[in-house]
């Protein structure tokens, strides 16, 4: 387990817990590099007085500084991913470089975010890169231009179980609490809905999405409103549905079914749970 | 079990599946009676077909009609909701008598969503109420008038794991991996963000809400962006979140941890999973 802070307020808690418990946590100290979430700037005093206050006893030890930047999900061209995923290295490799400047371990330079981590220019001074969504891909990314609707790994296996024709609705059993309420497509060029909608083989249908969700029920129409024979989808026709955010719709399930195109099952991996 | 259904299609699947299997599965007709779902709309010949099919044979018995009037949830008056209430009574019992009319049986008459269960004038032929949130209550239940703020009994309880002082941030350890990426509030008169801020005993604080969340990361701020004093609020503090919606957020979690106030642990309650 590793420790990730940004204060001397935590710090000194993380190593005063350390002290009780006889051992010392391993500690990073996260850096802000695009005003996201949490973390130090770069520049900041309070990095150089976390990095002391881990230093100073037993209970914690620096093992280095990390960040992640999430605001690269909001970019709107691969350019300014590669403008942020270099700003990104910047920070975290310019902070650690102040630490050891001031004679503190930084063995650890940890950055990522799956945009920076697959348009970053170069990683000069970065000793790990974590990429989460990476593993899978989904629509934001796809949205991104971080990979191809082909590319995305993840699905939500649903059944038709009704049509509503006079609206061209087709019915399953697959709601926000199979898809999760993420929206992350909503504000980029190409609104995916809940999600996009593939046959059992991962084949996109004509240009339907799933328009709306209710807690147990999805609602599959045309994307423009578009007239669609819901006919052609009796009901039991089982369909994919690709996510908005693999994470979000990953931790509305207890596990992952692996196929190998169709539906004949491979393997089950139970999913980690927690956060 | 009960099976839910609005198609001969399904009922004759179903009741192709209960011979198969030696059984009679109970079923149970939906009546659409707004629009936001599935369904068979009264009035519609579908509703006499469907009871036949599931009427002919061995498989499937028919139990009765169900309706479901979520669009309560956009309702943006008290009156409306119960207008919306009569609609939903009206819906549900026409149809069940319009069955009986046909000599084939209806006992069960249910009808309920937690808006139209608590103010609705009468219950006229409905034999049972499902009215799920009724449980918890929550900020969109809240918002609709349909309890107060100090009814609601489900919260997140969050820590506080660092703050952004310039921007009058509180960061907490509850980002939407626990409170959810349900915004029902958003399109309501009092936009509550990811939730309400609340101490440890469930007392709101001050104007906080949670204004943004990354996945496990909780922003918490004025909810008119005006300046904290951060400070108040130290690492280690912690707080009470109330959900928009309980349903989603109890979703994220694999049990509940009963409390009377404050803090100590009264008991756990696995959580039912699966829709």
């Amino acid at each position: 387990m590793t420790v990730l802070l940004d204060s001397v307020e935590s710090g000194r808690m993380v190593a005063d817990r350390g002290r009780a418990l006889g051992i010392d946590f391993p500690a990073l100290i996260e850096i802000d590099s695009d005003g996201h979430r949490s973390g130090v700037r770069p520049g900041d005093p309070a990095l150089m007085a976390i990095g002391r206050a881990l230093g100073e006893g037993r209970g914690a030890s620096l093992r280095g500084v990390m960040t992640h930047a999430g605001d690269s999900y909001n970019c709107t061209s691969v350019d300014a991913i590669r403008a942020m995923a270099e700003r990104e290295r910047a920070a975290v490799v310019g902070c650690a470089e102040a630490l050891r400047g001031a004679g503190l371990p930084c063995p650890i330079v940890s950055a990522g975010s799956t945009p920076t981590a697959t348009f970053a220019t170069g990683f000069n001074g970065v000793t790990e890169v974590r990429a989460g969504v990476y593993m899978f891909f989904d629509l934001v990314m796809a949205g991104l231009g971080v990979c191809l609707i082909d590319d995305i790994a993840v699905s939500v296996l649903a059944t038709v179980i009704g049509h509503q024709p006079d609206k061209g609705w087709i019915i399953t059993d697959a709601g926000w609490m199979a898809l999760s309420r993420d929206r992350g497509t909503a504000k980029q060029k190409v609104d995916q809905g809940y999600g996009l909608v593939c046959n059992v083989g991962g084949v996109p249908i004509d240009d339907l999405v799933v328009v709306d969700t209710n807690q147990e029920h999805g609602i599959i129409a045309d994307r423009r409103g578009a007239a669609i024979d819901t006919a052609r989808y009796p009901v039991g026709t089982q369909m994919r549905i690709l996510p908005n955010h693999a994470c979000a719709t990953s931790a509305q399930h207890a596990a992952y079914h692996v196929v190998n195109g169709g539906t004949e099952l491979d393997a089950v991996w139970p999913r980690f749970s927690g956060w």
